[in-house]
């Protein structure tokens, strides 16, 4: 097969979430509100929830964010984990505060004693610790025995699972990240040959736009088709929800989960015979937020049309006459003209769902 | 290394462009302008060339169609591809009209005598033919014996190839398309290990938006990264030009080829100390049209930022106080206001590019 089994790795509990395991991928969310503006973090900790996230990222750079990050853990829906460098009286604070998991760098956190007393409450309160190298903040003796190579992004990071180890920390999780994609590929690989923690994958840097998605869409499914990593992060310049419908757009296209329904719309060619594009938008929007695991076609010509609407759980292919043809679980209901097609679609689906739809069709 | 060598296919010729045999991967585009519309075709190969299109591709499904593509074939800037179903005698116009290249399937062309006719012409005209297999018309025989599998749609594709060879078409190139990624990984697969013809990289039906653009990117990228691929077409709901940027973005994430610079922005988080997203897309802006392969690096704290800037041949790094250091090949220019960053970073990239840039950074 395309896709490779999964590796195994441990459980790893981060409150109510499990990572590795065997379990689902994990949906991970970063929060980009000023780190001290608790409403504006939580409001986006909401949006991305309501998109799928599971486990949303804090930075707490300071105390005031500490503060903002305590209110927030109160009310948030979803388990938080709280992203701190330098000051290791944050990271206790945060654990206090109901931090579900932490992102620390055990060589910034302050001296071998700080990160002892960190680690020690991380126990006490099951909190498990994620480490992890960016080769843009690699340590100096790597970078200069090693180069800014794959090999000492991997070194770098076991370094620090062994120094939690070392300290009895319970739950690992590992990172690397680079911001070019071939040697992100290599060093989780190497990793993940080297330790059975659960790795969290992720391209940071990922530029705006399209391009951001593009190269966090390679970085993180090459791994995950190789059967690598257990929590995916999707990083793009932009409104933190994005990140989880392209998250969720990756685990679905590479067949590992979903969310909602499944839209197939042509590319549109000279060929189209109704306006595709703008029926895809106007079912993209209807379909939005629901959550049956339909599969919907929506096809310009007679060339793909009917074979990929007829296996879609429900479809439309043009016709001659700027007509289209409906399908229903791989029959054809009925032709309709250009201005029903959308509208009777909607019924249709309408339809199925209300009869219950039990099991994603066999596609 | 994680990105296979590439497999060793023919060189395949179309018009100026060489596909296979150890070039560079052909990047492909597609018209979406009504096929009998030659203006308005000609006006998007236009576009689609200025975003470094090399080879372009229209539907040409009637004989008003066929008009068009003979007055946009006399002013293309790219060499084009006829895409024909149904009827032979719009190929042999085509291929009289000056395609560069056929795109048919030889079972729904007319029959042998058709084929066989459009063979010759091609032959005689130096013009290859690309076949291949969607899942959405596979072959009724097919279906029932194998099912809608990949191992179906390699057995298809292939079939076109033995019917063209047995034709002594000198030129062919191979697709197999499917809307579900593991599937088309699948088919490809077996297709490559069992032709030497240069294949034809797509997902079809891809739909709209992001979702498109991350869809192509698993199934043409994941292909890439195993050496399989010799042109690719990126296919999004929207204009045409954006598959051509999707398309140089997965070529360039796995490194396999450049077109211009690249830029690496943080995804912003609680820790930046100016607005990382506004530069970004100012630079962008400024960054776009050029063809200098720079890397340009927009970071927004003192975590991973001087790293990644350092390495870049010009970059931003947010530092105390809302300000930001300007770096240059690897060093330190100077701190910067947030006002002056990006006009200061300009300026830099500006004495870059006429000092000459030799070769990309060693990143």
């Amino acid at each position: 097969m395309s896709i490779a089994e999964r590796r195994a790795t441990r459980a790893v509990r981060a409150g109510t979430v499990t990572i590795g395991g065997g379990k689902p991928v994990v949906v991970q969310g970063m929060a980009k509100a000023p780190a001290w503006d608790g409403p504006a973090v939580l409001a986006q900790v909401e949006r991305m929830a309501a998109r799928g996230c599971e486990l949303c990222r804090l930075a707490v750079p300071d105390e005031r964010s500490l503060e903002a990050f305590a209110w927030v853990a109160k009310r948030s829906p979803l388990p938080l984990v709280a992203d701190i460098h330098f000051q290791h009286r944050l990271a206790l604070g945060a654990i206090a505060a109901g931090a579900a998991k932490l992102r620390i760098n055990p060589g910034n956190i302050g001296g071998p004693e700080a990160l002892a007393e960190v680690a020690r409450e991380a126990i006490a309160a099951a909190v498990p610790i994620r480490v992890g190298v960016n080769l843009g903040s690699l340590e100096a003796d790597l970078a200069s025995s090693l180069g800014h190579t794959a090999a000492a992004m991997a070194e770098s990071a076991l370094r620090q699972v062994r120094v939690l180890e070392q300290l009895g920390v319970e739950g690992i999780v590992v990172s690397a990240k680079a911001s070019d994609v071939p040697r992100t590929l290599d060093a989780y690989r190497e990793i993940s040959g080297r330790t059975e923690w659960p790795l969290h994958l992720g391209v940071t840097e990922a530029g705006p736009g399209l391009a951001g998605a593009v190269k966090g869409t390679l970085g993180i499914g090459l791994l995950l088709a190789q059967g690598i990593g257990d929590t995916i992060r999707v990083s793009l310049t932009g409104e933190p929800e994005c990140e989880i419908d392209v998250a969720y757009d990756i685990l679905a296209g590479l067949g590992l989960r979903r969310r909602g329904p499944e839209l197939i719309a042509c590319p549109t060619c000279g060929r189209c015979s109704f306006d595709v594009a703008g029926a895809a938008r106007t079912v993209a929007g209807y379909l939005a937020g629901m959550h049956d695991p339909l599969v919907v076609a929506v096809m310009g010509c007679a060339v793909n049309g009917p074979g990929e609407a007829r296996r879609a759980d429900v479809g439309l292919a043009g016709a001659a006459g700027g007509r289209a043809v409906l399908f229903s679980g791989g029959r054809i209901v009925r032709t309709v003209s250009s201005e029903e097609a959308v509208p009777e679609l909607i019924k249709e689906i309408e339809r199925l769902r209300q009869g219950g739809i039990s099991e994603v069709s066999d596609r």
